[in-house]
């Protein structure tokens, strides 16, 4: 269950409304990377967790957390709308400096949510719930985590450097702070489901014998003149996971044709394609 | 450049064609954790790399391989079709058990593509490129990877799991196979980037001191009753990044509550929301 | 800011776990009439309201509700996956009526998310955040959120129509009734806004006189045969707004016919369709 | 069936043309709030319209309307977007007045369309049908259509505030005053099926002695101080549907905790979460 | 504008209702291929065709014929849909055949339509108009018909196979006639702009000595051991534009390395991406 | 399979970047209309491809040098964004200018991208699969494919048109003429497999007897003032496809009155909608 109060994690302070930097700050809210990703990935990890119940605790934990800073994110967006131009003219003339503004903003934050944040990216693009990993996994599922806030902590990142007004900078420096945690949490708690020798490859319920094991730790060239692909950790040692040795080498193409034959009557395809 | 030939990475057999789990693959094509988001996560990712150039060979050669991948899941999943009901009848009669194969079949396979794969997950929905993590920061481009190749493996086993059919088992041996090897791949271009401690927190070109410090670190609760969130690794000892000690907290809320105040005249609200 | 515990609001309780029925309560999570949209759509309706701030907090009071239905949901998705074939044979055999279970259900339950919950509806389609409606516009936003709870209740019934598993039918009779409670509370809410004669049209806030009051209350007939469109309330009587009176008529059409010209050089038309 | 001629239903005139504005009117097309919407979810209804069969024909009568307010927003698109900038450059010299015009226009209206109209939004994002809604409840359908008129008249009300055009605001008024009697039309409507006592709880089929009456007309808190929620109509009286009387009170939650127990062997899941 | 009547352009009639059947009725009126695709892609391209004005005469009144498409099929939708089960019990007992009906079937058009049809494709993917093409190019937008046309033509002979009976096999022998008269119609208006010669390469308003014309009719090899591409007609004699002449050939790439260099600082890479 | 070497096709050159331009080459790689959609069409056309072998090894080749133009669109993204503004501020003064062009720009190609291309349109739409169109039917896919290669010579066009950068034009000019080829070989292939009068109606191994021939070939009015539609090459003389002859004539419509009759009880729908 969740409850609410009308307050906020952490003073929102916008000191020279910027409608553009409003259109950007919406990324952090619907895009990708942003926080609603974040709080309904958690959520739903969280809901789907088998076994040590302390994982779902600390999804759920943290999804409270993260519901909150869209409430903070979206609230700066209206600041940042404040004194939006309604109107493309001004006093009876056509003003170019007005439409300029108007023409750098997601104009959805205006025509359809009046000044308001919507659930959408900085091009107005709505955010796809398909984003939301969770696999049942648990591992697999801090991987994702890391992931987004990864991506996460480097789009706040950039939001920082876009403004110049020391409110949002402020608000901002403590969102990154906050994916710093999350960053060190889910890899502590990757740590705790047995780290990169223990948990990879994930899932590591299947037993190993059953893959291929020739191309489990083999670094295989796709190069068109046939040479070596270019070196690095990944070609040769231990493997990451400790369950191989890495090699390089060639693949040698199956003789396989890929070929599906004719295609079958009344199957919808061209006479030509049917056998005769 | 890409070329091309006529020949498949790895033979595809198919011993007893089954439309339900030529719909099961294209889970593998066109779901999110599938050979599609791959393929062009690291393709783009290749196109838009900057700094040291290796990173670049890395992700266009491994580009090249997860397209090979798809044309093989392509593959299995029309000989997987072969055979497939065409008509709901059957000499005259109405055929329950055509229907319910039919029924099971991810229909557009028959309908928009005559038998053959579509870049579709298993219940139809076209994949959506916003799934392609292309970040700009090479670190949390690995990020992304490796938590792609832990679905995707996690994938593939449960279609491993889920057939039967002894060809289709050696195919997705091969494939669990090149998966186990692309997680870590990719953990150890982030230890060439520099691990744990080097690489977090992304994006690492960020000076920590701008960040607000005091919540870098802190495990905080958001439990309903003021109570101590679940213990583990993440709140207490060193953080995995190596820059700060994790501690458990709680959060002392703003005293600043969200008001937006009243709505601008013009700016389509109610008249009630409107300063008189 | 939001809280959560380690509770459920209501009972969920699962007598004989069905996977299709699983399937179908997916589309109460992530259909447009689901849960996600009514707990976002009351999310980001309080995160812009402006006005009166009541209307904040009764909106956002029941979005963490909502979140906690999305719980429930979920967690009562889990249970019905309990027991659904991994696997489509049974000790050597291909089942036909394993196939037949797994051929019904939603098979990215099975392969994307290991037996839990996704933020998808019954056939599998991502919820789109595009349907959080959150105008602006308090009463606008009360008219969307009746509708929401209209085929919110609708699906909800529906939903305890297909099933006989007497702990569903109870979950679903909680479910139910809030949705009875949540029509109740925005038609309430809709009242305070001054009813039907006060808060419409909507927005309220624009001089009728500046719109074209000819056709302000004006039934139409777009009827091929000229003829008079079907009678009813609508047109005939005063308002329900109370600011005019029904008329029924036929429309007028405009002299203009629209014509766009000639193309532009250089605009990538055919030659054909370029002045000369 | 329909028919066509080659008419509007009312005069479309651009004094001056404004990609800018283009850009916004696209809204009034593809927008969740727009004519393509209203248009085809009518469309729908009717299609899907059981019982008296006034309301088939009063929705396909309006979805007839509709259409034609498509072709009057397409036509005002393309006229808007006459003299837009095809090139950067004029007569050899970068011109960053031209980039900004450029800027602010939706791009795909020149690459894609052509200086034409597109079934877009205003920041270029394709309408999505989901929107249309068409419950098989013809009540549930008239909260559906007064909710989109809401948002529609909303959105036609910012157009017409957004321009200083004497031919687009004229154009507007028209659309305005149809979006004041379709709301109008659709009260009626809903009045004809029993208005507020009659046709609430929606679906007004559903026995209500199956719900958890003790929850139907119960206005809860979820605020995490344990408080009472804000005070209102919706809290005491009678409700709204006549079938019951507001009380505000607090929930106890289930002493349930979702616990969803191991994973199953063979489910995907690490080993950690399987039980030994 | 637009004018309806209360009529069907052609009889539907369903001897023996088959909620399968429904569902891939679905296809043709939401898939890709189907009714809803054409209606509205010719109504945009009538929207936005300049030139010669018989074009968009012809368009948009192919455009009111294909809405009446969409009403027979969504008319012969919910007929498929009558007597579909609601429930899994049947007298108070599980039905497993119950249970594949409801488990074969878009539940959707149970759950969110009512036994209706609705605007997805036939695994119920809603139907999204960016497949709506309107170029500005009236070529163009013939060839993008002529394409709509012989997928839907597939798709209808697809339906037509798949079902026995008789009433649908009526209506569809009709829908594929009418589709078999607009891929002859849009070749017409293709004929009309000149043909092969005349309107290729589209846009034929290009000067084609802008393009490097040594590319402009050359067949290019891409195959990886550096051998001839299969020969056919697109590799020698005269282009089919009547341009050029075929001629078959290797590509000789450029020397140039993709690489972008070192990221700038403050842009949100590694540090190790930036340079020193 | 397919293989890579780090080279591009041709030369990407860019005199002066320009972020604007940057945002318009997004439409040639994840528009609709532009070179993921061709790389992945023909792709899977390819895998789908039944009958003679040759038009797989012509489809996979064409792959094959679509995805190296993807490559150089990215690069040219890139290149153009160099030197685009990170920052709203410029030595501590707010920079009017700097914002002109940031609003100008898709700002994901800055937020998510960090300055690199990303898998989306013009308008930072994402690129959706559904556009790969392969349908089994090997002319039908021609259709599409000469469609695509229309449309993109278009979009190459208007692209050229735009910018007066003599790179960007040289580069444009070389994609430009790459579609002048695809243009006529898809149309070659057409030829191949029968042209206008053999391979239509697609598909052509439909009997025709089979549909509703006093349809095939009539070009009928929908006029609602029931006049003739406007003349053409569609009305009169033989049929494109050799089968036929234009007819032009009026629809008699059926008299079937479209009606599904009352809702079933437990639908869902209002008691109103239920047979008593």
């Amino acid at each position: 269950m969740f409850y609410t109060d009308n307050k906020l994690q952490y003073p929102v302070r916008v000191d020279t409304p910027d409608p553009l930097f409003a259109r950007a700050l919406q990324q952090a809210i619907g895009g990708v990377e942003g926080e609603i990703r974040v709080a309904m990935q958690y959520f739903f990890q969280a809901c789907g967790a088998r076994g040590n119940p302390k994982f779902r605790d600390l999804l759920m934990n943290t999804a409270a957390e993260e519901l909150g800073h869209i409430e903070m994110l979206a609230t700066a967006v209206a600041m940042n709308l404040e004194g939006a131009p309604l109107s493309l003219k001004e006093e009876g003339a056509r003003d170019k400096a007005v439409e300029a503004v108007m023409g750098g903003m997601n104009l959805k934050n205006l025509l359809s949510s009046g000044l308001s944040a919507m659930p959408v990216d900085s091009d107005g693009v709505p955010f796809d719930m398909s984003h939301i990993y969770a696999s049942g996994n648990i591992a697999a599922d801090m991987t994702a985590n890391i992931a987004a806030e990864s991506t996460g902590r480097t789009l706040a990142v950039r939001l920082y450097t876009m403004t110049d007004d020391a409110g949002m900078k402020d608000m901002l420096s403590y969102l990154i702070a906050r994916d710093t945690m999350h960053q060190n949490q889910w890899l502590a708690a990757l740590e705790e489901l047995g780290g990169m020798t223990g948990a990879f490859p994930i899932p590591n319920s299947f037993p190993q014998d059953r893959e291929k094991t020739e191309f489990s730790y083999a670094y295989l060239g796709f190069q068109a003149d046939g040479g070596a692909p270019v070196p690095g950790r990944w070609g040769k040692g231990p493997s990451i996971d400790g369950k191989g040795t890495f090699a390089t080498g060639k693949l040698h193409p199956s003789d396989q044709k890929p070929d599906l034959g004719m295609a079958r009557p009344d199957s919808g395809a061209q006479a030509e394609q049917i056998a005769g």
